[in-house]
C-alpha cells in the first residue's frame, strides 16, 4: 500500500513539474522539451530530490520515447524520405565519422590507450533522434527538407553506432574483431530498416480494412500501437535503438487510410506520456559530479567537440541543402541523449573507464541535449535568409 | 539494453494478448474485461508464462486503473450522484456487514481464533469498483441509477472497508483497539471525500477559463490528469483506494466547461493503459494452487459465501430500486478485485493466515472478478422486465 501511495506521489509530481517545467520554457520563447528536462533535473536527486530513478519511472521513460518516434513517424511519408536518402546517408556517415575521430583524439589526448580510447571515442558518435525530433514537432517543422534529412540520418547514424559498438566492444575483450559476426549484424539490421520501411509500408498501405476488422471501435489505434510496440521491441532485440523500431512503425501506419485519426488520437497518449521522457533524462544529471572547477572545464571541451563533430559532419554531409540547412541538420543532430547515456554505462560496467569519464559522458550527452534544442528553434524560426537575401538583392539591382 | 527489450518484449506480448482476449470475448458476446482478465491469465506464470509481474507491469496496472476510475468520474455528475446518495449509504454499510458476518461465520468454523477470523473476514468485505465500472461504462449503462447506485456505494464501501481493516489489524497486534485513531482516520477519510466531492466540484465549475491559460493546447487535459494523480495520491495516503481519488477527480473535472472534450481525448489513452490493470488481475491467478479437490471445494464454498453476501447485503440495501434494479447493484458489488488481494498480502505478512488461506482469498477475489460482469452485462441488456411483466399483466386483463 505504501509503496505504491509513493509511485503515485511520484508520478504526480513528475507530471505537475514537467507542464510547470513545459509552460515556463514556453513563456521564455525556449523548446518545451527544454522546461521539462530543467524540471526533471529540479525534481531529482541533485536538487530538491523529490523523486528517485525507479524501474517504473525508466519503462514509462522508454515508452515515452517509443510513442514519440512513433507519433513522428506518423508524420512521416515514406516516399517524402526517400527523395532525400542520398543526402540523409551522407550525413548519417559523416556524422558518425567526425564525431568519433574527434572523440578518439580526446581519449588519446587524456591518456587512453587505443582499445580504451575508442570506446570512449564511441560514446560520442550515436545521435538521440527523440529531442530533435520533439522540436521539429513542436515547431511543425516536420515537413522541411532538413526534418527529413535528420530523421533519415538518425536511422543510418543508429545503424553505424550499433556497429562501431560490436567493434569497440570486440576490441576491449577479445582484442580483436569478429568480422564475420558483425557483418551479420550489419546485415540484420539494413534488413530489418529495409524490409520494415519498404515492405511494411505497402502492406499497411493495403489493409487499411483490416485495422476496422476488430469490433473495438478504437482498433485502428491498438493495432498500431501493437505494432509500435513490436517493432521497438524487435529493434532492440537486434541491437538498434527501439525508438527507430517505433519510427518505422509510425513511418508504415502513415500509409493507412486512418493515418490523420491515428495522429489526432495519438495527441493526447503523447501529451501524458512523452513528458515523462524528457524528465528522467532531466533527473539524471548529477550536478554534484560537476562542482569542480577542472571537471567543468573538460566538460566543456568534451561538450564542445561532441557538439562540433556533428555540425561539422553532418553540416558537410548536408551541404548541398545550402548553409542553413546544413546548419539545422547538424544542430539537430547534436543530441545524444540517452543513446550516450547507454555506451557510457556500457563502458563502466565493462571497466574501461571509471566514475569521472563516465560522469564526464553523462553530463556531455545530456548538456548536448539542453543547448541544441533552443539552437535549433531559433534557426527554424528565422525567416530563410537565403530567400530574404534573394529579395534584398531583388530591390537591390 | 536486454532489460529494456525484455521489457518492450512484455509490453507487446500483453498489449496483444489483451487485445485478443477483449476480442474473442465480445465476439462470445461477454464483456470485453471477462476477455482481457483471462488473457492476462493465459500469457501469466500458469500457463503460458510469457511474461511475469514486474514493478513497472504493476505500476502500469496501478496507473489504468485510476485512470479508468477517472474516466467514469468524469461521466458521472455529482448531483445525480446526490440524489441516490441515501441509496448508496444503505447499500454500502449493508454490503460490508453482511459478507463481514459470512466470512468470520466461515473462518471461525474452520477453526480460526476470533481474532484471526476477523481478520479474514476483513478480506471478504471490500469491492473492487473497477472491474464493475469498466462494465457499466462498457454498456453505455453509467447514467443509471443503479449505475450511480454502485458508484456511490463503492465509496462508502471502501471507507468502511478501511476502517474495518484498521480495526482487524489492531486486533491482532495490539489486542486492543484505539478508538481515538481509529475515529481520527474516519474523519480524515470522510472530510477528503466530502471536501473533493462538494467544494471541489464547485471549484472546478467556475474555472473553466483556468483550464485554458497555458499555453499547452492539451492543458484542460493535463491539468485534469495532474488532479487526477494528486487525488489518487492523496487518497492512498489516507489509505483509501487510489482509484477513490482519481474517482473523485473525475467527477470534479465533470464539472467544467471542457468535460466533453476531456473525455474524447481520454479514449485513446484509456484504451492504451487500462487493459494493463485487467491484465496484470489475470496474470497474479496462479491456477496451480487450486489444483486439489478440496481447495476447489472450499472456493466454491469461499467464493459463494463472498457473492451471497455482497447479493444479499447490497440487494436489500438497494430494495427500493425494484427487484431488478437490486440484483443488478447486488451484482455489481461482487468483484472483489484487488482490493481482497492487498488484505489477503497483508494478512499474509502479518503472520495471521498462511499460504492456504491467502491462495484461497485472492482466488476468491479474482473469481469474484471473473464471474460478476458476464452476470451484469445479461442483467443490463435485458429488456426490463419488470415494464414487460406489466405489459402481459396488461393483456391478461
Amino acid at each position: 500500500m505504501e509503496h505504491s501511495t509513493e509511485i503515485l506521489l511520484h508520478l504526480f509530481i513528475v507530471f505537475v513539474a514537467v507542464q510547470v517545467g513545459a509552460e515556463v520554457a514556453q513563456r521564455l520563447r525556449m523548446p518545451s522539451v527544454v522546461g521539462e528536462i530543467a524540471a526533471g533535473c529540479v525534481v531529482g536527486s541533485s536538487v530538491l530530490g523529490w523523486i528517485e530513478i525507479s524501474a517504473p519511472l525508466e519503462v514509462l521513460a522508454e515508452i515515452g520515447a517509443v510513442l514519440l518516434l512513433f507519433s513522428v513517424g506518423l508524420e512521416t511519408r515514406i516516399g517524402e524520405l526517400k527523395r532525400v536518402g542520398g543526402v540523409a546517408t551522407m550525413v548519417g556517415i559523416a556524422g558518425v565519422l567526425l564525431p568519433f575521430i574527434l572523440g578518439a583524439a580526446w581519449a588519446l589526448m587524456s591518456g587512453f590507450d587505443t582499445p580504451k580510447a575508442m570506446f570512449v571515442a564511441a560514446a560520442f558518435v550515436a545521435t538521440s533522434a527523440g529531442i530533435t525530433a520533439r522540436v521539429l514537432q513542436e515547431m511543425g517543422a516536420l515537413s522541411r527538407t532538413e526534418s527529413r534529412v535528420i530523421l533519415g540520418a538518425a536511422v543510418i547514424d543508429d545503424i553505424l553506432a550499433m556497429l562501431l559498438l560490436g567493434v569497440v566492444t570486440a576490441l576491449q575483450t577479445q582484442g580483436g574483431v569478429d568480422v564475420v559476426n558483425l557483418l551479420l549484424v550489419l546485415l540484420q539490421a539494413v534488413a530489418f530498416v529495409a524490409i520494415i520501411g519498404l515492405v511494411g509500408a505497402r502492406v499497411m498501405r493495403g489493409s487499411s480494412m483490416m485495422l476496422e476488422a476488430p469490433i473495438n471501435p478504437h482498433s485502428p489505434l491498438t493495432i498500431s500501437l501493437a505494432l509500435c510496440l513490436g517493432l521497438a521491441a524487435a529493434a532492440a532485440y537486434l541491437g538498434l535503438a527501439a525508438i527507430i523500431g517505433a519510427f518505422l512503425a509510425g513511418m508504415a501506419a502513415a500509409e493507412t487510410q486512418q493515418r490523420h485519426t491515428l495522429e489526432k488520437q495519438l495527441q493526447p497518449i503523447t501529451a501524458l506520456i512523452v513528458p515523462f521522457f524528457f524528465v528522467v533524462t532531466g533527473a539524471k544529471i548529477d550536478l554534484g559530479q560537476l562542482a569542480s572547477f577542472s571537471v567543468v572545464v573538460s566538460l566543456i571541451v568534451v561538450t564542445l567537440l561532441a557538439a562540433a563533430g556533428k555540425l561539422l559532419g553532418c553540416g558537410l554531409g548536408a551541404w548541398s541543402l545550402g548553409r542553413r540547412g546544413a546548419l539545422i541538420v547538424g544542430t539537430g543532430m547534436i543530441p545524444r541523449g540517452e543513446v550516450g547515456i547507454i555506451v557510457a554505462s556500457l563502458g563502466q560496467q565493462m571497466n574501461v573507464f571509471g566514475d569521472r569519464i563516465y560522469a564526464l559522458i553523462v553530463a556531455m550527452s545530456l548538456l548536448t541535449s539542453v543547448i541544441a534544442p533552443p539552437a535549433l528553434a531559433r534557426l527554424l524560426a528565422e525567416p530563410d535568409r537565403r530567400s530574404s537575401n534573394n529579395a534584398d538583392a531583388g530591390t537591390g539591382s
